[in-house]
């Protein structure tokens, strides 16, 4: 974890696991969003207000994830958030789910704008491509 | 289960499963919800059109469920739906989890009728008492 | 909220909420999941601890849920536990789901202790029931 | 869809949406998993026979999905599994999530065969092995 990546934590519950005593894989991709949302909220931005405001809301366009080491229940996780690349209607960002100094999971998802009503891709509102840029996290990738 | 009782299979996935290796007690919640579904869809409603065409949806105001043996991956369940009480805006349906001749869970739901802008009460859709009224199920109980 | 509660807060993220625009029904049950395991380890008990060195858990046997108000995307709840009676081999919570002084869920949820491998109801550990009797929370309900 | 693909019907429910009012994207992840998890008990395998009797499981250890368009509440998917690459602890599956004639999502899943107790890798079971190679899914892909 380098020190310009969002950090967000996560402790594992019932509710995340499977009978094989670990985390299901799919909820990586869970824990992989509340980190971006907090990301997003962290620099101001809500999504309820995006979406009742603009009828706008990123979507996810693409996922790869990597599944490395198991997570358990209790385990406390930490997700980090760096953004790969931004274009005009999405952007690409790098995450991981770390337990202490394990990497558990490592994943890059693409989000993109839509129209909400028409699922259309839209131009990301200047608000956010302007705090995005300003951050430092997407000058030292 | 009873000749008159509605009834639905559900396979148990590895998603349904937690690490104590049986099905995650909340997920019943959701193979009621799914008979319950079918059930509406085989009397002729569609909740994605109702919720679109008549900006109406049933939201679940209250539960009652017991978990009384566990079911575990690969099992085949069959969910049943009955009604046990029908007003004018909401409706009381009583649900089993079958294995085989064995009862996993049972429980209460009661569905109301909701405007979705506001999440007001509403009538019950004509239709959907009418088709509920003819049906022999409420009157068998 | 009375003074005794344990609290926990949850945020509701996308993965929470359904096509109504609200968090999902059953997800209560969820949240109400991560506020007892939360309390249990507040008073020192790691549930994953208890599953491999004592293969015992404890398992929910019923719950009852109402549902009051939709909570949506982006909100901060505050889930609240509170013992509502204790047995050899069960404990009886009462849960709530608030957003700032608006109560939007609340339930009685029974969680009984088992025998792993069987299933079969077992003593809840001596460890855990001391700790609770001393707690203050059960003395004033 | 070719002929030689194997197929799993999915419905979506409510359980399966989010407040953008389609499938949540990370749920195409479990749509494929019971595909999957269909397909293998096509071929005569249980996996919870294979977790209880061997000490075996398959985790996925990559997944790649493009999310092309929204599902909603109500429609009736097709899930697709084709096997792209067979080696002696992993198999790599292509899926695809189709509603009618459009494609939906689509997505690469490997799976690697490990015990259950240490989560390290082990040879997939010949059973398997032997029932796949015979099967004509992967000569045409």
């Amino acid at each position: 974890m380098t020190a310009s990546n969002f950090e967000h934590p996560v402790r594992v519950y019932w509710e995340d696991t499977d009978a094989g005593g670990v985390v299901f894989f799919a909820n990586y991709l869970k824990f992989f969003e509340r980190a971006r949302t907090e990301w997003l909220r962290s620099l101001g931005f809500s999504q309820e207000r995006m979406r009742v405001d603009e009828e706008a809301a990123f979507v996810v366009s693409e996922t790869r994830v990597r599944y490395l080491r198991p997570a358990r229940l209790d385990d406390l996780l930490t997700i980090t958030v760096r953004i790969a690349a931004m274009a005009r209607v999405s952007i690409t960002i790098e995450q991981q789910a770390w337990r202490g100094d394990e990497l558990l999971a490592e994943g890059s998802i693409r989000i993109a704008c839509v129209d909400i009503s028409r699922f259309a891709p839209r131009r990301i509102p200047d608000g956010i491509t302007q705090v995005i840029s300003q951050n430092p996290n997407p000058l030292k990738p």
